[in-house]
């Protein structure tokens, strides 16, 4: 009795679509968890016993099965391989140098269409959160639906405060994709704005976050780059041909990111789409934003606590207590505090403070502390 | 051609003065540094590389050699027989239990008026800090003229600030003791004011910051304390006679502090003199006190530091860290903060809340964890 055969639960929604899964960035406002040699992304920063990483290919893994691509930094292959022995032997891309996401989603996107010139990917950073995995699986599914229009399609995340820390996509008039009747025209990508600004998208209901997921024909991604940086995409092309040649061009790439060299000038053109969708997206991007996925200790309230809560004593405090380090941390009279211990490091900020986390790596790399960043 | 036999450089200004140092109390306010099993007075909490206790033996030592006798409980013999090795034999009095300070010198009291009827003593806690050892010297000294005409002599020191943390001596008319012009009579001991009262104190003049320091020839102090407490006299100079019957009474002895057991009642009926003086004085109460005994960071202005400076590294930041963790202790944006990291346990907060560390300690407690404690 079913007639549209792009629905959630039949096995071809997710048929043509490969997970691309960036994983780089060393999350350096989440010091001292994430590390160069441990960046964000191979970290269990919620507790759930997995890493980033790990729950993020599980979550596409649901969708698209084995057909996972990771590309990674050469340095991070064996901690990658280790959490994911699954990806190991095919799974992995494994770039020489870091070059932003551009580079490294449009390498995927080359491999892909070397394969299969209809093949459509859908591109998932690595260290993000979702937590609403069946409001995911039906945006992607709609997203599927439009890129195999030919668009390029983005997720937008409905706000759920005026975030200054994230770009913006507009929405524009709704798209008639059938089977897909929540996509709509992404007029435009907007930089992340200042907190009067943010409050008015907020207000207007026009702005969505961009979460920097998105789903495309590997050959349409590669096609609207090529208007911007035709080099780059003969470059990838090559690289799709000739793989050994990895490390003769890679360095020749620019480093760029795929919001700037593709969709921000895509959606100028009008080839860009956005599936607006709540699916309790975090960008962990920094402690107050892990503070908010985090348990509140069971005897403390206000006191979020990362790792086991006997190891957190706290009196008239609030904030976040990640007790990483094997010891008790005790905290007595410090509103929005924020203390994270490891083995080798041990850091106190507030909330407020969280942004500025990142110039403690600059000023550790100063001191010449590289072990600790 | 020296006229006077009592004054500071001759040989017998100190010559029938011995010195007691009791050496107790946990120092809760300075958890996780102070512990129950290597309190306060055992710990070099000043980065002078010296303990409290060590410090106090030395700068007593320099007055009266030899004479010294350490008052302390039997579980920390140990540790302070390793600490002082000159005392190990014949310089330790080792309580069975804890009693307060009066039987703790009371009980060094009896043992010095047995070996010597015109014996002085000058009791000084093993956890305090003194800056200026000649002003020292020469309070104690005048002390020690009164004291051989009879007087409970107490150092009282000038109020740097309204402290409520301490107990106070109010000043009297002046005492004539030839070569002790400072001596005055204490007219009463007063408990820890509420600010008000400190700071009317501070701002009148007349009272001084009771700081525990007693000089007394000892048949004076155990005639006095018979006054209020015969019993306790009795057991004393028992104890004196017959040492090895410690097991069997000591644990008669009420707990009762000297303050109030002698000085109160013996003030007001005339007894006690008082010498004002300025000593640098500081009872190292709680991390606020520490403070102020510390140097600053040399990069980071407002940041005092025990441990190695360069194990902290700071920004917008002030107040406190003790490093003492073997790892490096980050603060951002943290105003008046303490931070006391240590290998198994690390306190963060504030000035304001110093007093209050010891709670934080009766719930480490109530939690099974005396491990900690």
């Amino acid at each position: 009795m079913s007639t549209s055969p792009r629905t959630v639960g039949t096995d071809d929604a997710f048929a043509d679509l490969t997970a691309v899964v960036p994983a780089g960035g060393a999350g350096t406002r989440l010091w001292p968890l994430s590390r160069s040699a441990a960046p964000k992304f191979l970290q269990d920063l919620t507790g759930s016993g997995s890493s980033l990483l790990q729950a993020t290919v599980d979550r596409v893994g649901r969708l698209v099965g084995d057909r996972v691509l990771v590309v990674t930094g050469r340095g991070h292959a064996e901690a990658v391989a280790l959490q994911l022995p699954e990806l190991a032997d095919h799974g992995l891309l494994l770039e020489p140098s870091p070059r932003d996401s551009m580079p490294a989603i449009g390498w995927a996107a080359a491999v892909l269409e070397r394969r299969d010139p209809q093949a459509v990917l859908g591109s998932f950073a690595a260290d993000h959160v979702i937590d609403d995995e069946e409001a995911f699986a039906e945006a992607v599914r709609q997203a599927v639906v439009a890129a195999r229009a030919g668009a390029l399609v983005t997720l937008g995340i409905r706000p759920r405060y005026p975030a200054t820390g994230f770009g913006y996509v507009e929405v524009g008039e709704p798209r008639s994709h059938p089977g897909a009747s929540d996509v709509r025209r992404a007029a435009s990508f907007v930089e992340k704005p200042e907190l009067p600004v943010a409050e008015r998208y907020l207000a207007g209901g026009r702005h969505l976050w961009n979460a920097g997921i998105f789903v495309v024909r590997a050959g349409v991604l590669l096609d609207l780059l090529a208007a911007q940086h035709p080099e780059m995409v003969r470059t990838l092309r090559l690289l799709a041909r000739q793989p050994d040649r990895l490390d003769e061009v890679w360095g020749s790439l620019p480093a760029v990111s795929i919001d700037r060299a593709v969709a921000e000038p895509a959606a100028q053109a009008g080839h860009v789409d956005v599936v607006p969708a709540d699916l309790g997206w975090d960008d962990v991007g920094d402690f107050a934003s892990l503070a908010t996925l985090l348990e509140e200790h069971p005897r403390h309230a206000g006191v979020r606590v990362l790792g086991d809560p006997s190891d957190v004593v706290s009196s008239d405090s609030s904030g976040l207590v990640a007790a990483r380090g094997g010891r008790t941390v005790v905290t007595l009279g410090v509103e929005g505090v924020v203390v994270v211990d490891t083995p080798d490091a041990v850091l106190v900020t507030t909330r407020e403070r969280c942004q500025d986390v990142r110039s403690v790596v600059s000023a550790l790399q100063q001191l010449g502390r590289e072990d600790l960043t």
